[in-house]
C-alpha cells in the first residue's frame, strides 16, 4: 500500500464509522493530501472505495501524472460531473468538508442533489490526518527548515545600513528559491526598529540605520511542505534594553519548548511560554498564540491558544512562537518549527538563537 | 469624499436598492477594496451608513494606520463581535457574500443571528463595482505592467543552455521585487519544450537545451495591483514549426485585442479569438478561455469564456490570451493585460510579441 492508499484508507474508515457513502473533498491542501495532486481547481470523491479526481482541462495532463487516482477533466464546473456521479452511484448520504466549502457551493450542490441525497457537514476529517506526520512527511519539513535556515544566513549577508526591508525581504525569497524551495511558505516578514511592534508586518521602503532590530519571521515551501521560522538581529550592538526583552522572549521560547511532548494538551505549551513573560510583567504584550501545526499549510492543527485541549501526539510538528510587542517602541519574535516526539520534541529549525549583533 | 469612501457609498446603496439594512463583507480582497486594510484576518459591516473593521489583536496597529474605518480588534471570533454588533442594531436583513463565505462560517452566523434577522445571500456586489476601475486603479495596474515587463527583460539576460526552470521562475520573482513589486501576482509559470503543454506547468528541475520554446506566464503586484503577462521564446533559431503555431497564436491573440471595446459581451472577445485558431485547425488546442479580469486578484470578472454576457465597460482591465497546447510536443501561449475603453482598448503590457530567439 502506497502513502496515498493509506491515507485514502484511514479517510474511508473515518466515513464507514460515520455511515456515509460518499465524501466530497475540496479543500486543496485535503485534495493533495489524499490524490497527490497539486493543481489550483480540484475536487476529490471517495465513494465505496473507490476515487475520483475532477479537475478542468487546464490541469488533465499534470492531473494524471501527479496523482494515482482516475481522473475526470470537466468542461464546465466540477460540481456538475460530481453531481453526475452522485447520481449514478446512487449515492445516500454525502459528507463535505464544512470549512473548505463556500456557502455558494454548498448551495448548489443542496440544490442539485439527487433526491433522497441527505449531505452531512464534516469537520476536520482530513485535517485530523494530516495532524500527525508520516516519517516521510517529517523529512520533508526537516528539509524545508534547512533550506529556509541555509536562506537565511545567505540573505543576512546583504544587511547593511541604508537596506529596505522589501529588498531584505526579496533577497530571502530568491535564496530560498536558489536552494531548491517552490518559494516562500507565507509573505516573508522583515521589520525594522519600531515596525517590528507589527506582529505580521508587511515588508516596505523603511531602511535600516545602525542600532536598529531586524525581526525576519520567514519558511519555506518544499514539496508541499512549510517552515516557519522567526529571528531577531540587531544592526551593531544591541542597548541592554533590547537584550533584556530579547532575553525575556527566548525564556518564554524556551520555556515552550520544554513543555512540548506527546501526552500534554496544546494549551499548556501556550501557558508555559504565557508564564514565562508573565514573570516579566510582559503578558500584556504577548497578543497571539504561542504556536500552530504546519504542514501542506503553514497554519495547520492544533493551534497552540490559551485553553486548547488538543493532545500532543508524536509525528505533530508546530511553531513555538512568543513575541512582546510594545507599540511604538517595537517588538521581538522568537519562533522555531518543532517535531512533537514520545518523550519531547525536535527542533528541526537549525538557526542559533542568540541575540546577533550584526 | 475619498475613493474609499464613495466605493463604500456605492456598496450602501446598492445594499438600499435590496432593501438590506447590513451588509457582512467577509471576502478579504473586497474587505481591502471598501476600507484600505490588507491584512489576512478581518471582516466588515456595513450597517445604517456606518462601517466597523473587525480584525484580530496582530493587526490592531495596522488596521488603524492602513484604514479610515474604525476598527474593531477581536480577542475571540471575529464573527461573535459582528453579532454582538447586529444584535446592538437590531439589523433586520443583513446581506452575506455568498461565495466568498465558508460554509462553516455561515452555519455559525445563522445559529447565533439575533431572532428575526434574515440572512440574504449576495453575490457579486463588490465584485461588480471593483470590475469597473477608476483611473487611479488603471494607473497602478499599468504601473504594475511596467514592473513585470522591466523584470521579465532583466530575467531574460540569465537565459543559457542547462539553466533550470525554478531558478528561471527565481530569478523573475526576484527582478519583480527589487524593481518595487510586492511580490508576484501568482506563482510564476517557467516551462521549457514539452513542459509547455500544461496550461499551468509547475517550473521544476528541467533544463533549458538549444532549440527549445520557453514559456513565461508572470504577473507583479504592486500596492495590491495584478498584472499578467505571457510570452514564449526560444533558445536559439526557432524552427519553421514553431514559427507557425506562434504565428498562429499571435493571430489569435491580436484578433482578440481588436474585438475588445465598450458595448460588445466578453465572449465575442473569446469567439473572436476562437475563430482565428479555428481557421488553423487548432480550436480543439485552445484548451481554455481568452482571458480573466483582473485588479486586486489575479482572477476577476469579467470571465472572456465563449458564452459569457458580461457587457465589457470602460475602465475594464482585462488579460487576452489565447494558447495552443499539444500534449507531448508543447504549447505557445501569448496574454497582454489590457484596458478597456469607448473606442478599442488600451494594452497596459509593454513588451513586445515577436518571437525571440536568444
Amino acid at each position: 500500500m502506497t502513502e496515498l492508499q493509506r491515507r485514502r484508507a484511514a479517510a474511508g474508515e473515518e466515513l464507514a464509522r460515520r455511515k456515509l457513502d460518499a465524501f466530497l473533498v475540496t479543500g486543496l491542501p485535503n485534495v493533495r493530501y489524499l490524490s497527490g495532486f497539486t493543481g489550483s481547481n480540484a475536487m476529490l470523491l471517495l465513494a465505496g472505495g473507490r476515487v475520483t479526481l475532477f479537475t478542468d482541462p487546464r490541469y488533465g495532463i499534470q492531473a494524471r501524472q501527479e496523482s494515482d487516482c482516475p481522473v475526470k477533466v470537466s468542461r464546465g464546473p466540477l460540481l456538475k460531473d460530481v453531481l453526475a456521479l452522485l447520481r449514478r452511484n446512487q449515492t445516500s448520504r454525502l459528507g463535505f468538508e464544512r470549512g473548505r466549502i463556500s456557502f455558494e457551493t454548498y448551495d448548489y450542490l443542496r440544490a442539485n442533489a439527487p433526491p433522497g441525497m441527505a449531505l452531512e457537514p464534516l469537520a476536520g476529517v482530513v485535517e485530523r490526518l494530516r495532524m500527525i506526520k508520516s516519517a516521510e512527511e517529517i523529512a520533508l519539513i526537516r528539509e524545508s527548515c534547512r533550506t529556509n535556515s541555509r536562506a537565511f544566513e545567505q540573505a543576512l549577508r546583504h544587511v547593511r545600513p541604508g537596506i529596505r526591508e522589501s529588498e531584505l525581504a526579496a533577497e530571502i525569497d530568491y535564496r530560498m528559491r536558489r536552494l531548491g524551495a517552490e518559494g516562500p511558505a507565507f509573505d516573508t516578514i522583515v521589520a525594522f526598529a519600531e515596525h517590528t511592534a507589527l506582529p505580521h508586518a508587511s515588508p516596505g521602503a523603511r531602511q535600516l540605520t545602525p542600532g536598529r532590530v531586524i525581526l525576519i519571521d520567514m519558511g519555506a515551501t518544499r514539496k508541499g511542505y512549510a517552515s516557519d521560522m522567526t529571528r531577531v538581529l540587531i544592526l551593531g550592538r544591541a542597548p541592554a534594553r533590547v537584550k533584556r526583552l530579547y532575553r525575556a522572549v527566548l525564556e518564554a521560547q524556551l520555556a515552550g519548548i520544554a513543555a512540548v511532548r506527546a501526552g500534554v494538551t496544546a494549551g499548556s505549551v501556550d501557558r508555559a511560554a504565557r508564564k514565562a513573560l508573565q514573570a516579566q510583567g510582559l503578558a500584556a504584550a504577548f497578543v497571539h498564540s504561542t504556536g500552530h501545526g504546519l504542514g501542506l499549510e503553514i497554519h495547520e492543527a492544533p493551534r497552540l491558544g490559551k485553553r486548547d485541549p488538543t493532545l500532543l501526539e508524536p509525528g505533530m510538528t508546530i511553531t513555538v512562537e512568543p513575541g512582546v510587542y510594545l507599540e511604538g517602541v517595537g517588538g521581538i519574535r522568537i519562533e522555531d518549527t518543532v517535531a512533537v516526539t514520545e518523550s519531547g520534541c525536535e527542533v528541526l529549525t537549525p538557526t542559533s538563537k542568540e541575540l546577533r549583533e550584526l
